[in-house]
């Protein structure tokens, strides 16, 4: 066994609308809201949501106006995909054009398929 | 319980040098490369990471130069922060600065205390 010094444990990312994030992470992907928080510090707010209890926890960061770090938005290239196992990939895709998000790519390789959806803030989302 | 339709699986960050990050995510942050992929169609190079077996993947992706994806690189505003949990915080932001990674920020609230530190490409990395 190697001694981890050092545990992987959420992943952030920034929104500029919490209940659209919120929506689409949990009324689309099935995540539930597992906590929430406001530091006073950066004037930001923070929402905890999980696929499953004790799971990965993905982290949407907002920023009110007048934070220093509510600056202009841009996806960027830091990040380049969440990605979500899926049971039905074909009812995940009709599911996501019928709530009005869009499919960006989809792909097909060595009888696996995946296809890229866009987030509220055009972050890409991995199906699988 | 709930069904989940969806699981949130990966996080896939963009790097411009797959060494450096593999360096930076390896041995200062003690991750293991658990999985290697070449993706043909966006002649693009993956890399799989783990911090314990079975944990949340975080995934580096390269494109390589004439892939569609190797486009002008800014961090940007998507990717908020990754977060790793540190046995030992003083330590490991000794060992950051040692190492010649760059500290951003040090925070304290509420008996806690957290820092901020840029991985190879400026995407921010949270300890606590």
């Amino acid at each position: 066994m190697i001694i981890m010094k050092a545990k992987f444990t959420y992943v952030g990312i920034r929104v500029t609308n919490l209940q659209k994030s919120i929506d689409f992470y949990t009324k689309l992907l099935g995540m539930q809201v597992t906590g929430k928080g406001k530091i006073e510090q950066t004037k930001g707010e923070t929402v905890s949501l999980q696929s499953e209890k004790d799971s990965f926890v993905l982290e949407l960061n907002y920023y009110e106006e007048g934070s220093p770090y509510n600056t202009k938005y841009s996806v960027g290239e830091g990040l380049d995909h969440l990605a979500f196992k899926v049971e039905d990939f074909d009812k995940t895709l009709e599911e996501t054009r019928r709530a009005g998000y869009r499919t960006l790519l989809k792909m097909k390789a060595g009888g696996g398929r995946w296809a890229y959806i866009e987030d509220p803030d055009g972050i890409w989302i991995e199906v699988f």
